[in-house]
């Protein structure tokens, strides 16, 4: 979608290790954008994407125009049921059948053997690896830690939304998932398995913030997105919050293997010295 | 889908002039029928399919079960918009959505160059062609005449369904088809253009046939099946009618090029020796 930062050269940086030749797309796709959202406001700026990955290895980059990807009004949707109907589906009703066409679409042009998405949109990455499987596309779907600011704060080109106060203020997102997730450790090694403990104490950090206004704080299994009852299995913790006009959305994993304690947070990567996580 | 017949053969044939190697896929798609229609009762049997296709060039016969098509249950669906509801999509709603997504995954899982499709099922044909286009597969779809028996009468596995009274009715599909073909050639090289004239000759002809309950009669833009008021361009006339249990569709296709005459009906395949067309 360009607006590159830290988050996507990190990707770049993986798929440059792993594989040759690296393509990099950058399509600001019309169709995951719902009719009051900010679509035209979206940041594209292809020099200064160019200059986030020069240098980085990739082989090819495809930044197509509106009119090269649909010479045609797009007719053709793919929807993924359920799971994209939920969390930032709810609030952004058609938003994944968008993200989904198009990246079958990409994916189609482009050919990938894998491809490189971030674990901040995690329902995105859920979404795109269940339309893989189901219609066996040939790719290999690759899941990529959050990178984040020293404060915590998740890299998202939304974030230029933010005013200084609310910039100050977002980082409760991520305080509160490493609280929740602490919680779940601590109850999990007591024996005690409600998630909807968890669940609460997301939430309640979250509202003590004033610029903080909580979309949804969530325990879910980490494949389908599900709510679960129980701290059981791998989870992901999942937050979507507006801050003034810039809609936030942050996650981490925990796993829960048969009975034993949650196994700590997952892997993330700091932006720079500071390991929040 | 299986349960091949020459029409099938024929577009074995096509492709193994055009291709190397040529994969079959036979594969009876729950996702394409309705609750209330014939999957249980859909013909299976591999083995005749194999006699069929015996000794014509295939390089491989891909025959998944549906357990290994879907070894979870499929919640990703590929909708081809307005173009798959109509005509056949009215009668069968979810039909062509069915189809798209298992084309989808057949194109996945196969990496076809070119894909063949008869114009019997002229609808199925032109969803999967803007399928195609709208999220850019790398497959050439290759639209292959009909085949029909002497009398005129499409092939299709459901003739199966047709009584003797029925079977030496059903050809009436076929004579209207042809009937109003003539009709609209004639129309245009007298300066006339009411497609309306050649639709309600259609449906007249098939009216007449007692046996017959006709479904729709249509004649359209041939890429996007919108039905037309004037006889101008590509165009095709479809019918759907049934016979008893048999629900059967044809067409005929028809081109007015800017102005002067028809260019008479499209070349199609007599199964012997007459040819209807």
């Amino acid at each position: 979608m360009g607006a590159l930062h830290a988050g996507h050269a990190s990707l770049l940086g993986r798929a440059v290790a792993e594989c040759d030749p690296v393509v990099v797309s950058i399509f600001v796709n019309p169709l995951q954008f719902g009719p009051d959202e900010d679509l035209d406001a979206y940041p594209r700026d292809v020099d200064r994407d160019l200059a986030v990955i020069a240098g980085r290895g990739a082989s090819l980059v495809f930044a197509p125009s509106p009119e090269e990807m649909f010479p045609l009004p797009a007719v053709t949707t793919v929807a993924v049921g359920a799971l994209a109907e939920r969390l930032e589906g709810a609030s952004r009703p058609g938003h994944f059948a968008g993200v989904a066409t198009v990246v079958a679409k990409l994916f189609n042009i482009v050919g990938p053997c894998r491809a490189y998405f971030g674990d901040k949109d995690f329902q995105q990455l859920a979404v795109v690896r269940r339309m893989v499987s189901d219609l066996s596309f040939p790719v290999e779907v690759v899941g990529c830690p959050i990178v984040r600011e020293p404060n915590g704060l998740a890299l998202s080109s939304r974030n230029r939304y933010l005013g200084p106060a609310e910039r100050d203020a977002a980082p409760v997102l991520h305080r509160a998932l490493l609280e929740a997730a602490t919680l779940a450790a601590t109850m999990v090694a007591a024996g005690q398995r409600d998630a909807g403990l968890v669940r609460a104490r997301l939430a309640q950090r979250i509202d003590a913030e004033p610029l903080a206004e909580l979309d949804y704080a969530e325990v879910v299994d980490a494949t389908s997105l599900d709510p679960v009852d129980l701290l059981a299995g791998d989870l992901r913790l999942l937050v979507a919050a507006r801050f003034g006009s810039a809609r936030l959305i942050d996650n981490v994993g925990i796993t829960v293997p048969g009975g034993v304690p949650v196994d700590a947070v997952r892997r993330e990567v700091p932006r720079s010295g500071r390991d929040d996580a």
